[in-house]
């Protein structure tokens, strides 16, 4: 078994923090890897170490596979964790990582490059009997393929690039004369966004739920799934509000899903930890959308239900240890949520808030958990994305943890930005939030009536 | 069952907000009842409704059971959850609250009244067969009676006040000429403090481990314990760093404690919550010290590893509820910490560090709750005791408990006043605290070689 010492972070936020703690709490050193913009962020002040990858923009410096592993060689890292985001899924930092001696905290780079395309994924899992949906059966050739493709599927439909995620490279399209004008700009964009332009079409349903189940594996062949989280709660295709277990899956439904990601998990063997995200489209109908193979910014609602944690243990498999657990040894307990608190300000046009925190509250007390590298007097930068801080709130029940939401949204204090605290009040107050009966198209029936 | 609606909390800091938080959990209006000096507190910010009791000195705000009473009325208060300190253990606002129709939220008066006094419970338990420590039969007549037990006892001796508690009234005796001078100071004090000058002895055991168990009753017969907690981390009777469950007790004398616990819990038909506290001198060996009907300050570490809530549980039963859960439905998981953090001064001896905070970054992330009123901003009177903050941690183990404490003690940055936790982290370093086998004299070991 590598024992592992030293673990480089290339990234920032709350998620860098996130695994600084996680080393802290394991006995590990951590490096963060940051731009010069991030130089003096909290996880940069309470890691062992730090490193410079290089200027603000990402490009240079989060997305810089040289300079990371340059990090490692200077200080001494042997491990790298790269978080989500920035080159969390790039199969070229695996690669990387395995030919300088590095153990990359992850799935293998074949893993990724598999699971990075989305065209070859749905393959692959529909091969295994998974139901996927319906769309093209590979790239599109053309502007005239994919209209008779989106005849034969029915529109609406949705035009996907095979290597976009994350919500990017993600469009809607309503009917013919939209996707001829919007084939060619998606070309280009996925070209220009992902050096592959490759695109496919899959049906669209815009109020089906998103249900996502999340696996973990270790380098045995060992493979449980640790349950299942509804992220339907989305603003153009941006997660805000998730909740783990999903309210008001037919228990049927729920086991069947549970099976299929296990399945997929074992038909690419997979290792460290992957999400399966599902639509759900009726009581008895789901169907395979895609794979994030990396740790999910909502990965603490899995972790307050399980009581499992999911960054210790992609370290602890790095390291070559066996799971402590099978299947019937994650046990569900209670009910989580977890909401995005961003910078940025609904009230006009959802723009990114950028400036000086002069005043921050955080909520606190029972089953209240906070994931942020947000403190008063930081200054939040305009060159990233505008997650601020994670809000996660554990309760026996669904009633009690909605509560204790409610709450902690209320105690949560932040004077110098904009944050988007009102806007998951509306959701939470929401009738059919409440009810747990809710699908993609929520955030847009509450926000058209009331943001500008 | 009385359905509460609407609950007075006469306290202030971080158990006014503990309590507050449990209300708006629960759906419940909640109300503080505060000082002039706390009208801007965040537990009054975060409550429905607050009602100023009267000036910053406790006698007049805190401890002022007419006030207490006209809150309930003016604010349509049904009932009074006292907290900790203060009026929690009076059984004269327990009645107060009884003849107005209002829900005393803990243990009823006679219970009060009966525990209040540590001559007649330590009586009460060793009739029950619970061992209770040599000492005084009854309350010493005079400084000869006192003088006679002592000699029968055998020096050392802890001299105490029949109505002390949580610290205070409580006298280590060396020898003869030390318990000659100490008998008429201690009794004019605690005639002045309790208006009941009644002393008793007891032998002292000043390496001794203190150990507690938490009980929890409904009112309807139903008792049970929540496991044990090691509080001997104590600086002058204060305790300072509590863990759960006790590390190192030999499972036989574990399960006698909670025996003995719930045997005396039964012998006063206990209702709501109440915590027995022991000195365990040997690995077969335990006797009876006191008992602390009503909150405890170190409660959450209880909650960490149970899952319960005991401020819920409290209002809960309270109300009428029966438990939920029986004996075998306590389990107990994993291992916590929970550190006081108090704004003193260690390296000025240990004074009350009083003024503003000008800023605050608290730890966060799995595993980790932080219980405080104080904010960026807070100004820290003079006029109460010290505790700012709590910070509890969890983990699987107690190795990994005990590096996650450490992780958060080092996230924890308060500027603008002193606080102690250098202390908290040189115990934390402590070898015999790293090996959970540590007594009462563990602190002024590590403070004596390094405080002036």
């Amino acid at each position: 078994m590598t024992r592992l010492e030293t673990v480089f972070v290339p990234n920032r936020g709350e998620v860098a923090l996130r695994i600084v703690r996680a080393c802290r709490d394991l006995g590990l050193r951590s490096v963060v890897g940051h731009s010069a913009e991030d130089a003096d962020s909290l996880p940069v002040r309470l890691a062992d170490d730090s490193f410079c990858l290089g200027p603000a923009q990402a490009t240079h410096s989060y997305l810089n596979i040289p300079a990371v592993l340059y990090g490692c060689a200077k200080t001494g890292a042997d491990s790298v964790h790269p978080g989500y985001g920035f080159l969390s899924e790039d199969p070229l930092l695996a690669r990387a990582c395995a030919d300088a001696g590095v153990v990359f905290v992850g799935p293998s780079a074949e893993q990724l490059a598999l699971l990075g395309d989305k065209i070859a994924t749905r393959q692959a899992f529909a091969d295994t009997g998974i139901p996927v949906l319906p769309g093209s059966a590979g790239p599109l050739r053309g502007v005239d393929d994919a209209l008779d493709q989106a005849a034969r599927i029915g529109y609406p439909v949705v035009l996907k690039a095979a290597a976009g995620g994350g919500g990017t490279g993600v469009h809607p399209v309503a009917g013919p004369d939209e996707l001829i004008g919007a084939f060619p700009r998606m070309t280009r964009n996925a070209d220009r966004l992902f050096t592959d332009g490759r695109l496919f079409l899959e049906r669209y349903v815009p109020s089906a739920r998103h249900i996502e189940v999340q696996l973990l594996a270790d380098q045995h062949g060992d493979i449980v799934h640790l349950g299942d989280r509804c992220c339907s709660v989305q603003r153009r295709h941006q997660k805000l509000l998730e909740e783990a277990p999903a309210p008001g899956l037919p228990g049927r439904l729920r086991t069947e899903l549970h099976r299929a990601a296990v399945r997929g998990a074992e038909a690419i063997g997979l290792t460290s930890v992957a999400t399966f995200e599902f639509l759900v489209t009726g009581p008895e109908e789901f169907f395979f959308i895609e794979a994030n193979p990396r740790l999910q910014v909502e990965h603490p609602v899995t972790e307050a239900i399980t009581g499992i944690d999911l960054v210790e243990w992609m370290l602890r498999v790095a390291a070559g240890e066996r799971l402590a657990f099978d299947q019937d040894g994650v046990v569900i307990r209670g009910h989580a949520f977890e909401a995005r608190i961003n910078a940025e300000d609904p009230e006009k046009g959802w723009l990114p808030s950028t400036g000086r925190i002069t005043d921050l509250v955080l909520p606190g007390g029972v089953g209240v958990r906070v994931d942020t590298h947000a403190h008063p007097g930081y200054r939040v930068p305009p060159f990233y994305d505008s997650l601020l801080a994670k809000v996660i709130v554990r309760g026996d029940d669904r009633p009690e943890s909605l509560r204790r939401l409610g709450r902690a949204l209320a105690e949560f204090d932040c004077v110098g930005v904009s944050t988007n605290t009102g806007v998951q009040q509306r959701v939470l107050a929401h009738p059919a939030f409440q009810a747990g009966d809710y699908g993609l198209d929520l955030v847009e029936t509450i926000t058209a009536a009331v943001v500008r």
